[in-house]
């Protein structure tokens, strides 16, 4: 990717969101047009008030943030994971409240314009569950046809899953919605478990965010103090793995894929054992995958470069720079 | 393992079915006290026959062998894999047929017997599909407080299935008894694709059982040309996994486990896309896989040595002493 290209950011936000998110503003070649937000870490409202505070933070207040989906396809909303992110979606940390307004349209509706009014360049990037893309595709079903490409973190392929043995918090708070985002008429760039729960940022790059002049890379390492708690109990050690922002990076074109074999794929949609997993078909991993005919899935099972120094050199150097709109609280944790 | 231990095995033979047969002869540790033949491979009915005549080639023709189900606990026999193990069950090898009559109980009543015979002894090697085991479970529902262990070869972990993309053959082929013998009172040492596959037989151990002097490694040699010529389109080379005789060899503790934790382990009887998966809960994989209270299932993913070694040196360094009752003909394939 040589020139910036149009955005559209669906997320829950949350901590790894939120680092994705400053990620995205921070990255040359991304030009962030839209935000939606859905339920999934947190509310769907939770996640646009995060959203829209950050952005206010980031000096980007004139970014649209759409509201989408509260509940899932299927049943609903189950409370998000607040031992994850804690109870406010951002790891306890207060920032001070955005003043902007939420937009008029839902998250699926503007999608859908975006894709419109950017015909054939539109990157899709969904790092939560996948209900509003699943709406905008009932919205309008030459979506497909309309955007560039579909980047989603999400799924675990020879992975553990992270909620269950099996399935990843994004496809297991929306496993119809994921299936019909899998099944529809592009391809997608699939960023699981495999590969996230490898890019693992170590307490060293947290305390380089921490020790930023910015408050945007201040706070991001505050949020980061939570999740590195959680953290500790899956690793032994304090650091987290990087999920949304390793699918930014990808799919802004600044970390490039070593192993991504496109594949056959779908979504368990049973009540069994394995609801939520992204059935991915790697058999043929003993052939160094072969092609498929008529694969639709790129999963990206290893990277070409170490990920966490990337991500933090990106931030601070972009942070440092910016003039920040908002004032950053942090209330103790 | 210091002494001689008795042994039940229960198989679909099926060419490596014949070299887990072969190994488990050879090895001075095992003393097989009975077979029971399921559908799998074949038909139980042809791997009985197949069984048979393997142990009349061998000189142990008193070993035995029993009839065992035809149809899985829900629906029935699929046929088999001849593409794979041949029509004939042993890659088109023709074996002189043994004189020796089928035993006059079931499969399930000749493993609830020995288990009564051998009281906490009783090691249980199951190298086809769980089908035998679940009804000698129903038969004797104190049959896990009489065995010794349960060994399975079966499942898939972290490894692509060989079914479908999450599912083994085994445990695909009867999923609801794979799911009563893996939620018995029992501990099963599950041996899985993940270490299986990466157990490879190439061509220079084929011949070296191609150049003995004796029939039972020559006809194993045979078999495994059939068997190769289906493994090429999964490696890209002339080569084989060693699913069953590797089970064997952990069974007897000839071969010893570098990584194996105990999990808990499921298995999916859904009709979704997961059916036959074996979901065992392997998130302990990024601290090294701490202990988890109340798991039974011993999951073998990698081993201390190499396995293909060792299989051809004992079965070498047994059947060129022993004399064979059996005269081989080898049909052209």
């Amino acid at each position: 990717m040589t020139a910036t290209a149009p955005f559209y950011l669906d997320c829950d936000t949350g901590i790894d969101d939120a680092l994705a998110l400053a990620y995205l503003l921070a990255a040359p070649a991304a030009d962030l047009v839209g935000i939606g937000a859905v339920s999934g870490n947190v509310s769907a409202a939770v996640g646009a008030r995060n959203t829209l505070d950050l952005l206010q933070l980031a000096g980007a207040a004139d970014i649209p943030v759409a509201l989408g989906a509260h509940d899932p396809l299927a049943g609903s909303f189950g409370g998000g994971a607040p031992w994850v992110h804690g109870e406010n979606g951002i790891g306890e940390v207060s920032l001070a409240a955005s003043p902007a307004p939420l937009a008029s349209e839902s998250a699926a509706e503007m999608l859908v314009r975006l894709a419109r009014t950017y015909p054939g360049t539109l990157r899709v990037l969904a790092i939560g569950p996948l209900t509003n893309i699943a709406e905008a595709l009932r919205l309008e079903p030459a979506l497909p046809s309309l955007v560039h490409s579909v980047t989603v973190m999400g799924g675990a392929a020879l992975a553990p899953g992270n909620i269950t043995p099996v399935a990843e918090a994004n496809i297991w708070n929306d496993p119809e919605a994921a299936a019909l985002v899998l099944a529809a008429d592009w391809d997608i760039t699939l960023v699981p478990l495999d590969v996230t729960m490898g890019s693992v940022l170590e307490d060293h790059h947290r305390q380089e965010l921490l020790a930023s002049s910015a408050p945007v890379p201040r706070a991001l390492g505050e949020m980061l103090g939570y999740y590195f708690r959680f953290y500790e109990g899956i690793y032994g050690r304090p650091c987290s793995a990087m999920h949304d922002p390793l699918a930014a990076a990808l799919a802004v074109g600044a970390v490039q894929a070593a192993v991504a074999p496109v594949v056959r794929a779908a979504v368990d949609t049973s009540t069994g054992p394995s609801r939520g997993q992204t059935v991915c078909d790697m058999r043929g991993l003993y052939a160094g995958y072969p092609e498929v005919r008529g694969a639709r899935c790129r999963v990206v099972l290893s990277l070409e470069q170490d990920f966490a120094p990337h991500l933090v050199e990106t931030l601070l150097g972009h942070f440092s720079m910016v003039e920040s709109a908002g004032s950053l609280v942090v209330a103790p944790v």
